[in-house]
């Protein structure tokens, strides 16, 4: 067996079964050793930053990683941004990357480049399989690097002599450590921060805002007076009526600081103590006041769940029920953020998984999506955007049977918007909305907030329209039916029927 | 004046003004600089690697470098396969990357990455301007770099702070080294070989493609036998009607193999000793017979044209006139790699500027193409795919007034197809003929030459039909006019119309 099948064969063993590829001459080993091994569904993406945001996506509803295959040096460069994303979501992704055979690279043929270098930034643990025979071995390292919790990038390069050269041997699944369980000392701290009368805020993130530990979040909270805040950017939420709501810190600064004015104990749960996405003349980098001390219940890997759970009991937090929640009617009239949350919260599906990237128009729908059907919420991580159609295809394939729904704003879809044409090919249940502003109004505000005055560079550069881009012809073009809508009871009938339908669609929601 | 205004004054003064630009937040400040310091063109791009290729494109037409602007880390991160070819194509590109505020990097932000580390591999020369007072010294440096010959990229990160702090200094233009001109001994060892009556060849890459060098070049293979073959992918080749003609190496291995058998001395001008793009088992790795001598006239930045023009007077070879050529007919019938080469040789304009990424359907238009009217040829350089239609729109960027001709594979243009957007804003005389055999051809072939079977997951990795991309629906929707073409009748007819015309459009051309 060559060391292209040992791997085939180590990832299904693994539990690794879906493989999102873009493949190119140096794979053409191990793409032959996945038509020999059954069980590896492959996907094609048509731009390797389609393949990596979908290995993402698809991490956060499967549970499990999805392996990625890319073409050596620049086809990886092309899948860096949205892995980027995938480090900084912590889901676990065994990223496959195919190099030049090592005898030929010191040749310096024209797209050898500098394939472990690039990968070093993204992956947690990095190996280059410069022999057949631990090509199975590193393979199942790879995997369980990934899924150690939280979860991180894994990168197995493969160069092509080791996979075309016989004596591979494929390897068992390694054992996986679980989450970390903590003390009861750090417990017990915490609970005395709580009970201090002190202003104090549990700021939640990762599994946390899974409903189990934001139900006990919530008893805390209401025993002790607690404050509870989300983290701005989260991998998983689990959201809608029957489950407690939570704020989450505002992606601006002023907001954000307003958000945490005050506060004394700032106790991390599954998260980092927040700091701003960017520097800006004169404003503080964190979020907390400088009087907060930010103390650590669990960090990301650890077990938050069970964190929870032990630190309401002790506080003897009594049990409580989430406040009913009624969905609204849908709302008519003008496109606004309100009435599209509001139409989102009349209309989402039972079990939805939402997959937002709505940047400045996505801000003013969380809010009022608390009173949709129950649905996991899925967000843009790590910031490099034209992560969110591909998030929304990867998603589609680790939930069958649920309906994806894209809030995905115009400017970033385009990044990545070959992820339509993956949709189409595998008919996945997804329904983009398209926040069709036809600016990056992101940088309008970025630009006020630096004191500049508009002129003709920044006019151009901000502005998507000339020419506008039509989305029902991009999206049918790749294969996707599309409609564009300018009112929101367009929305509403359309919205309704294209998630009562099987395969993607695409609304071109027009904002004006 | 703070670090931007300095950055920006100091690239108008270096003659540097046309920039590609994706810019966001960590770029805001020259941005704004841009805004007050006029004489600058920004051409916005939708994804970073439309903008590394536009300013690859330009290079190559305008002679001189673009800046680009990119956003930090993730943003960089997707241009990068885009800047491996412009490293490989030498061509000058000062690629400028803003990066978060040196304070706020340490905080570990969200989109903070390891921007340095990313953009080395691909920089001849690389500097961080962490200080305002640095930021116009290092920018006429960096184009200094770039613009030494033969010409590369050079990365200046510019962290925010850098930027919006006072104490700036605009730089004027440092002086360029010119081509070095090689030494008599080289010309008279180079000389003795080709008077040896061995087999010799010389192999031209570079600069030696243009007209005049490959003038003299044709006189010394007349006078003395030698052979002449260019390099398999050309920066600039200065090719058609009233011009010198020459064989190129094939991609293929055998074929390349083939080209070269019985050279006793392979003389180099302006290129690298050839390899092949990959290793497959049991083939070598240089397409130079092992019996072969690779001798160096010139190195890719040393003065092949003058060493060609020497050495021809040296040799006593006595001036030719190219031969004389006509242009066929249009083709008529199916659409096959010949008919197309024909009708191109027939109806190609004036001093047109052809891209060609054709990958298989593009290799058998080369030879019949040297009838036609007098053009620049530019090619991929450096095999990542997806350059060509940001090369294109960035060729004609830097050619107002010319026509520039895509020859586009279907499966390579969608790694960038954004680029349509900014061909129809900034309204580019571009006619792009989309080669849509709906596969990726190449790949069946690679496949192959490993002596694998197809199987279900080589289907479905190399298939890109299943649906088939509309490419008239998605030009279309990026503002760009289109028509789908299936006999060469009507591609004749529809290509003549489109370059007569101004603005882009988009051929599909349906390869059966």
């Amino acid at each position: 067996m060559n060391g292209a099948e040992s791997l085939a064969r180590t990832l299904l063993a693994c539990g690794v079964d879906t493989c999102f590829a873009n493949p190119g001459t140096s794979e053409m080993h191990f793409v032959a050793a996945l038509d020999r091994v059954p069980g590896i569904r492959c996907v094609l993406a048509l731009f390797e930053g389609v393949a990596t945001g979908a290995a993402n996506g698809y991490a956060r509803t499967a549970g499990k990683p999805a392996a990625t295959l890319l073409h050596c040096g620049p086809g990886l460069a092309n899948g860096l941004s949205n892995l980027h994303n995938a480090r900084r979501a912590r889901v676990p992704l065994v990223n496959i990357v195919g190099d030049q055979a090592t005898y030929h690279a010191p040749l310096d043929p024209p797209l050898a480049a500098e394939t472990a270098a690039w990968a070093r930034p993204i992956s947690a643990w990095l190996r280059t399989a410069d022999a057949p025979r631990d090509v199975g071995e590193y393979a199942a390292e790879a995997v369980r690097a990934a899924m150690t919790p939280p979860g991180a990038v894994a990168t197995l390069i493969l160069p092509s002599d080791a996979s075309w050269s016989e004596g591979g041997a494929p390897q068992g699944p390694l054992r996986v450590p679980a989450s970390a369980t903590i003390a009861s000392a750090t417990l017990e701290d915490a609970a005395r921060l709580l009970r201090s009368g002190e202003p104090a805020m549990l700021f939640l993130g990762g599994d946390a805002l899974r409903a189990g530990p934001l139900a006990d979040a919530s008893r805390i909270a209401a025993a002790t007076g607690a404050r509870l805040m989300a983290e701005t950017f989260c991998t998983r939420m689990e959201r809608g009526r029957g489950r407690f709501a939570v704020e989450r810190l505002p992606y601006n600064v002023e907001p954000g600081l307003a958000a945490l004015a005050g506060i004394r104990h700032l106790i991390l749960v599954g998260a980092d103590d927040p700091v701003t996405f960017f520097a800006y003349p004169d404003q503080p980098g964190r979020f907390a006041p400088p009087s907060a001390n930010a103390t650590t219940l669990t960090s990301p890997g650890e077990d938050s769940a069970d964190a929870l759970a032990r630190l309401a009991d002790l506080l003897g937090a009594p049990m409580i029920a989430p406040p009913p929640r009624r969905p609204p009617p849908p709302a008519t009239g003008a496109v606004t953020q309100a009435a599209l949350g509001q139409t989102l919260a009349a209309l989402l599906p039972e079990n939805a998984v939402v997959v937002e990237e709505g940047v400045t128009f996505g801000f003013g729908l969380y809010a009022p999506m608390a009173d949709a059907a129950p649905h996991d919420f899925l967000r843009l991580v790590g910031g490099a955007i034209g992560d969110g159609l591909p998030l929304a295809t990867g998603a589609a394939v680790g939930a069958p049977g649920r309906r994806v729904v894209g809030l995905q704003a115009d400017g970033s879809a385009l990044y990545t918007v070959q992820a339509l044409w993956t949709q189409a090919r595998e008919r996945l249940d997804i329904t983009t909305v398209i926040l069709a502003n036809r600016r990056y109004a992101i940088l309008d505000g970025e630009l006020a907030a630096v004191g500049a005055v508009p002129g003709p560079a920044s006019r151009s550069l901000f502005d998507l329209g000339n020419p506008d881009i039509d989305w029902v012809r991009v999206a049918n073009g790749f294969g996707v039916e599309a409609a564009r809508v300018e009112t929101m009871e367009a929305f509403a009938d359309v919205f309704a029927r294209a998630n009562a339908r099987p395969g993607p669609f695409l609304i071109e929601l027009v904002i004006p």
